[in-house]
């Protein structure tokens, strides 16, 4: 056997190894009290915050490797962690560690004619795999909230963030030491070898679902290699629908948050469309409101004629998630064309209307097939905790199992119990 | 390009066809009303006694197909249909008619504090996909239920029962026209070629998700090759568990009812586990009784000496869904050593346990990885009409989505309604 033969062959018995210890970890937490968790997740948070210069100086080390590979500054500035963000970490765990208890939940009971009681009981998932990029918060945030779940999780982050994210791990343990919970809850690849991933996607007798998080590039690749079945966030192209009958201050209000609170974001609107009928009226100040924010208008004909800092945008750019300040900009005939245009071109994710005709802002809610539709509100919106479910692992544009916001309570299924006296079937 | 290669370019592309229909007709189902749905239910029932002569005539086409292939007299018996078993469909149909429409419930609302209002409400999956054998009355159930829940279905059913389905199909599309639906909600593939379960598997841009139903061949070459999500229904390795506190009647009703109502179904107890205290005085009087029943008994040493007709148990046994009138029996220690027994070697589909010791059951309920768990009742109960469902399309042993049996409700999903009044976020 070659010698690199032989470290493939030894990373994936490493892999299996930590899948296995997994499964019997998250045998130990399915059944852990809400306390349990909450004291892992406290005790986390407070050794985060005492291992601050630990954290940093794996930080360091991390982005000095990363500037000497000449990484982007935007890609730096997602791996490097300073005292405010190991801050904030720590305060959104003490954030999960409050929340209720996502298992256990009683979802629904009912006594049959024959005396049976039958409970639907939410438990966890089981065995939760997390593939991410370089940014060492997501260690914190998906390792607490799939242990809040019951969970057990393994955690493979990008390669670059490989000694920050140890050092968050290792804060992560001590919590779960001064519960009483195995390590093995919250586990990684033993090396920063690209592989890992691989193995983890096929893991599917000690895997029960793949969390992907990151850019597209890294979600397709996943999806495309994945045998776990994966809960994934693809692309978040929403839009914002003026309609004939919309209040002018709420559109431009809308129209405008919608697309330039933060451009970066998946809730961010990325075309908006207008009724040819009210687009004179209704566009002019939200144009002037966009340009004067540095935003770049990309507008059909009727669009371009109202404003001459609007340029023709080509036909992809209704299918583009800009998560820039980029915003296309259509005009439609009405309510018809507009519900046409965005089951078509949207990806599913968020869309709004904006109108004060209830009948259209009903017809739109319920034809719209994305996972969050909206009336005369912001895209922006399409949070978790904005949705009040505290933190969240991505919002899902897949149909099966969960979809929008994913936070504790979507990784958890159910079981069902059932209490008879003797009952036998006839 | 060879005749060969162009036929299956041609198949290639009526499936995809058949994809892009069904996607339109999903759309139109989505928003149909409860009424519009019952009625196309209703009609197809009236429609299947109505084609009476042509469904039995179809099938008896088939019949002599199989019967010349030399299909075992258990597979020729799937196949046959008879006016009770026409019959017995289109009752079927009407139940599920009759329930509460799955879709627009709304599973939680919410007002947050900046006056958004949040609701969770149920929506069709969209796109179904089923596999299933050489049962033609799969093709009315499961094209009704996935009616019902406002998807539309692709049914492909096994290549013996091919005129059967088809004449069964044109029932179901009568029902679809006397509501004003398109027939596309409900299709099949254009031929029997088998090539056809191939593309279906990987249509992932028009079919949402995969319901084998079958035998295990057909279920794993399913889950090997869906690219498209598969909620699927594998074994049923179902164990009973006599604690040391069983009330002894009960023991053995339950014993005795979960192994030999019907020995072919999936809630079918495989292995009884008896904790040894009490094996002397609670197995004699079962084993007699199944014994008698004609059941075989398969033992380990300590069941063996209790009754002469017990032969020793191999290891695969634990491991064996019979679905047959054999019984695996194992002594254990106790509550810890059958709950890791169970964990170990049982499917995760049903497990009961038998005891007047409200803790040890509590723990067995909690500690139990399965779909569904049970106390003091056979396990024969696993069954969405039990349940409570009206009809079921399987019970799936997997744990996204849906676990235990899956009716009209679990065919759905959800989406996020949100009403405002203009906001925008901060």
């Amino acid at each position: 056997m070659s010698a690199e033969a032989a470290l493939k062959d030894t990373l994936e018995a490493d892999m299996l190894a930590i899948g296995a210890a997994a499964r019997e970890a998250a045998a130990v937490l399915a059944t852990a009290s809400a306390d349990t968790k909450r004291t892992a997740l406290c005790a986390a948070a407070v050794a985060l915050r005492a291992n601050l210069p630990s954290i940093l100086a794996a930080n360091r080390q991390d982005m000095a490797a990363a500037r000497d590979r000449n990484l982007t500054p935007a890609l730096l500035d997602r791996l490097e962690l300073t005292e405010a963000r190991v801050e904030a970490m720590a305060a959104g765990v003490e954030e999960i560690a409050a929340q209720a208890d996502p298992v256990g939940r009683v979802l629904s009971s009912e006594k049959r004619p024959n005396g049976l009681t039958i409970e639907r009981v939410a438990v966890p998932l089981g065995v939760v795999g997390i593939v991410y990029e370089s940014r060492p918060n997501v260690t914190a945030d998906a390792g607490a909230l799939c242990l809040k779940a019951g969970n057990a999780a393994i955690l493979r982050g990008g390669s670059e963030s490989f000694h920050s994210s140890g050092a968050i791990l290792e804060s992560l343990h001590a919590g779960l030491r001064a519960a009483g919970l195995p390590e093995a809850c919250l586990q990684r690849p033993p090396s920063r070898d690209r592989a890992a991933v691989g193995h983890l996607l096929r893991m599917h007798d000690s895997v029960d679902v793949i969390v992907p998080r990151g850019g597209r590039g890294l979600i397709e690749r996943v999806m495309r290699e994945a045998t776990v079945p994966v809960l994934a966030h693809l692309d978040g192209n929403c839009h914002t629908y003026l309609h004939a009958a919309a209040d002018p201050a709420k559109a431009q209000a809308i129209a405008v948050n919608a697309k330039m609170r933060r451009t970066g974001i998946c809730g961010a609107t990325e075309t908006l469309l207008v009724d040819g009928s009210v687009a004179d009226r209704l566009l002019p100040p939200i144009l002037e409101a966009l340009a004067e924010q540095g935003c770049e208008l990309r507008g059909d004909a009727a669009v371009q004629v109202l404003d001459g800092r609007v340029v023709p945008a080509s036909a992809t750019d209704w299918d583009t998630e800009f998560l820039a300040p980029i915003l296309a900009i259509k005009t439609v005939e009405g309510l018809e064309t507009a519900i046409d245009h965005i089951n078509r071109h949207g990806s599913h994710h968020t869309d709004a209307i904006v109108t004060e005709d209830l009948e259209a802002a009903e017809a739109f809610l319920s034809r719209i097939d994305s996972a969050i539709v909206m009336h005369n509100a912001s895209t922006q919106y399409a949070d978790g905790g904005e949705f009040g479910m505290g933190a969240e692992i991505g919002i899902s544009t897949g149909r099966l199992h969960a979809r929008g916001p994913v936070g504790a309570a979507e990784l958890t299924t159910y079981k069902y119990r059932v209490r008879g006296q003797g009952q036998v079937r006839p």
